[in-house]
This record gives C-alpha cells, sequence and structure tokens, in this order.
C-alpha cells in the first residue's frame, strides 16, 4: 500500500492512502488539490549516506569508503511533495541528489544486518540538497547539506515488498533526466546500513536514511521543477527557488 | 530563575522550579530522589561548535577557524543529569569536553547578533562526549559525536542575566579538575554563532547550541563520574559506562 501523510481541508494532519489523484482517510476521499502533502514522516533525524554508488563516488574524484560514509541532517531539512523549496541565496552551485529513502518503522539498536528489514516502514524518494560552496570547505557538512528544506521526501511511503531489489532511480530536472540508475547498485545495502547506524545511534520511528545518490549530480536554478522517481514509490516533484 | 525538566512519581513530565535539593510544581514539592531530573529541554537538534577556545584548538593541532566549525547531535544524543551514560564499546579513547550550551526560546532564523539574545531562553551544562577512534576516521563525525546519549546536559535552564559574560567553566571527573575556564574566551560569540547557524539553519525552541570546549579534554573509563561546572548554572553530574 502506498500511505501519504496530509493535513486535510480543516488543517489536520492525516495518514491516509494514496490514489494518485486523490488522497483518502476513513471514508473521506479528497483531490490531490485541496490537501497539503507532507513528508512520509516526522522525523527526529535523517541519517544520509555519502558515496555509496560507484559511479558518483568517481565524478566527485573519490572511491566507495570501507564502511559507509554518514552525515546528518536534522528535522528543519524536512520538505514535502509539491513544495517549493528555497535555496540559500548567493551560492555559486547547490546540487540535486535522488536518492532512495528508508523511513524506519521500529526503535531500533544494535540490530543484526539479518534482522534489519523488521524494523523498515518502507520507502519514499528524498532529493539530497547540497550547497556545495559550503561543503567543500566544511569539516562536518552542516550549511552545505543542513540548511533548511534539504530534504524534499515523498510523495508516499511505499511497503518494502513494493520496491524491487533492481528498482530504477532516475532524477528529472524541467522534465530532462539528469540521474539514472537502479538500487542494486548501492554499495551498502539497506541491511547493512541499518546494522552500522544501529551500532552508534538509535534509530526512531519515523527517522529516514538516505541511501545515496547515482552519477550524475548537477546545479539548480531558480524557478526548476524537480522530480525523483523510485520504481514502486512513485514521483516526487518539487520546485526550487533562489532569492 | 532556574528551571528543572523533571518526571514526577507519577511519570508525568513537568517543567518547574529548581531548590538543589528539592524540585518544585505548582503546589508540590518533591525531594530530588523521589523524581528523574531530564535535560532541561527536549531539542530537535543540538548544533555543536568545535574550536571555539585557542586553548582546545592548539592542544589538538588546531586553529580558530575562519568561521565557526559546525557539526550535529541528534536527539538520539540527549541525556540527562544524575544519568548513567553507557558509552560506545571497544573504543580506544572517548574524552569528555565540558561546554556551555544555550537553549534556544523562540523560532529563529537569520537572525542578526544584535537580537540574538531576544531568541535565547538561557544557558545549561553540556558534555560533548567524543569518541576519538571514529572521529578521527570520519568525514563527518557521526559515530564520533552523534552517538546515543553524547550529550548530557543540565541540571537546570539559567536564566540568561544568571550567567555572567565572564562566568567560570569547570569540569571534574571523581573530583579531580579536568577542564576550567571561562566563557569570555570564546572566539564566536553566543549572538554571533546565533547569527550564523540562522543564516543556513532555522533554530526551534528547545534547540540547543554547544558553543565548544576549553583545553584539558582527556579519555573517560568505566564507572567515572564527571561534573560540568558553569557559575549562574550549577553542576551537571553522570556517571560513564562502558561495556
Amino acid at each position: 500500500m502506498h500511505t501519504v501523510r496530509f493535513r486535510d481541508p480543516a488543517g489536520s494532519i492525516r495518514t491516509g492512502e494514496w490514489h494518485g489523484d486523490s488522497v483518502s482517510f476513513a471514508d473521506e476521499t479528497y483531490d490531490l488539490d485541496a490537501v497539503d502533502v507532507l513528508a512520509p514522516s516526522d522525523p527526529t533525524k535523517i541519517v544520509c549516506i555519502g558515496r555509496n554508488y560507484a559511479d558518483h563516488a568517481a565524478e566527485m574524484d573519490n572511491e566507495i569508503p570501507d564502511r559507509p560514509l554518514l552525515f546528518l541532517k536534522p528535522p528543519n531539512a524536512v520538505a514535502g511533495h509539491g513544495d517549493t523549496v528555497t535555496l540559500p541565496a548567493g551560492k555559486e552551485r547547490i546540487d540535486h541528489e535522488a536518492e532512495m529513502a528508508v523511513v524506519v518503522g521500529e526503535q531500533a539498536r544494535n540490530v543484526d544486518a539479518d534482522d534489519a528489514m523488521e524494523y523498515v516502514a518502507g520507502f519514499t524518494c528524498l532529493n539530497d540538497l547540497s550547497n556545495r560552496d559550503d561543503q567543500r570547505q566544511e569539516t562536518n557538512w552542516v550549511r552545505g547539506k543542513a540548511f533548511d528544506n534539504a530534504a524534499p521526501m515523498g510523495p508516499v511511503l511505499a511497503s518494502p515488498d513494493e520496491v524491487p531489489a533492481d528498482a530504477e532511480i532516475e532524477l528529472r530536472v524541467n522534465g530532462e533526466t539528469r540521474q539514472s540508475s537502479s538500487r542494486d547498485h548501492l554499495a551498502f545495502s539497506v541491511p547493512d546500513l541499518v546494522e552500522e547506524i544501529t551500532t552508534y545511534l538509535t534509530l526512531e520511528p519515523g527517522d529516514v536514511i538516505a541511501t545515496g545518490t547515482p552519477a550524475g549530480v548537477g546545479p539548480l536554478e531558480d524557478g526548476d521543477t524537480v522530480e525523483v522517481e523510485l520504481e514502486g514509490v512513485g514521483v516526487l516533484e518539487h520546485d526550487v527557488r533562489i532569492p
């Protein structure tokens, strides 16, 4: 099932069903343009993975690391499907990065990879927006990766069985394909990531793991429309505004 | 006033007054050992500052950077006064770092340094626990700094006027002084930090800025008792367990 979090016309936040051009909760159905689609969860943190596709590591003159490169996006980074995301002003280059995101279902600590999928509620699309101007200069990528709305995600939460092991992931800017790859190119798999992260941190229900981006990252301009499509999930769409 | 968050004997979370050996809420007063003292806020993120005292930067073979070095601790890092903190197992060196922490009072974005104190609820003590084994190997300090309970803080929230501009900060391990400095040695002041952080990130009420540590950081052992004392706030105490 595809579940969607949305704000209904009365302002209540609901988790309901997604029907493409409408959403429903209990016995109410709403046209998509009558509601505000929210990110599919309300995470306490987003744990992001860097350099998890060999082709992207190479385009950034890096290699796949010996163990996952971890970094963090706090809750202020969350944005949703259909939002217009305002990027930091005055930067030379802020890039898109299409990612498959894992939404955590159960509190998880010290989980073995073999058991990891029991803690996964499902998958969604995420755009790991990256302010390269500051990222290049920082020890930790806070200005570079943790700015407001740096993680649009959605539109739905798809259960794990709906997303094939070789699910295709694609990103388009104004309709033009910029990134295209498949989940089976991940260097560290979802179970491996859950095991590694929960060795150190407790993952809470709703927390998100952004699994890394394939090759083809590139800059965004004011007014661009970005789509991130993940097979089995659908299409996350958001606009970009640069003040 | 010194406010304290605590869980009362009925399990309710209260924000009340601190009287040293007792706490009160409404017309009830409880002995300190009858309640569970919690961290003074429930942050969505802790924004930490590295290398903000020249003597500590020097002891780590670093210099004060041109602009604040930022890193993040997520909510799983929070621990409170009187807690026994379990550190990651099998590490060579996990260090204490005494810090003055700022608790945010109002949602803040794009705040000028001149106005910054209007957004500050007050100050507390924080121990920025640091797993050096992993920190040394990481691009971003997640295993090194964001592990569970890596940020004990408390015991109270003191209003800004209660903490002098030259407030002394001290850390003791099993009663022995290891760090001793003063707030007026901060390279980047609290208003400067609020301005810099809110250029990129929205700070939420309860969010915390950990302002950096002075010289004298050092390793902790299983069974150690740590005290962080900040003039105008009081003493945060916690124990350490290493499995």
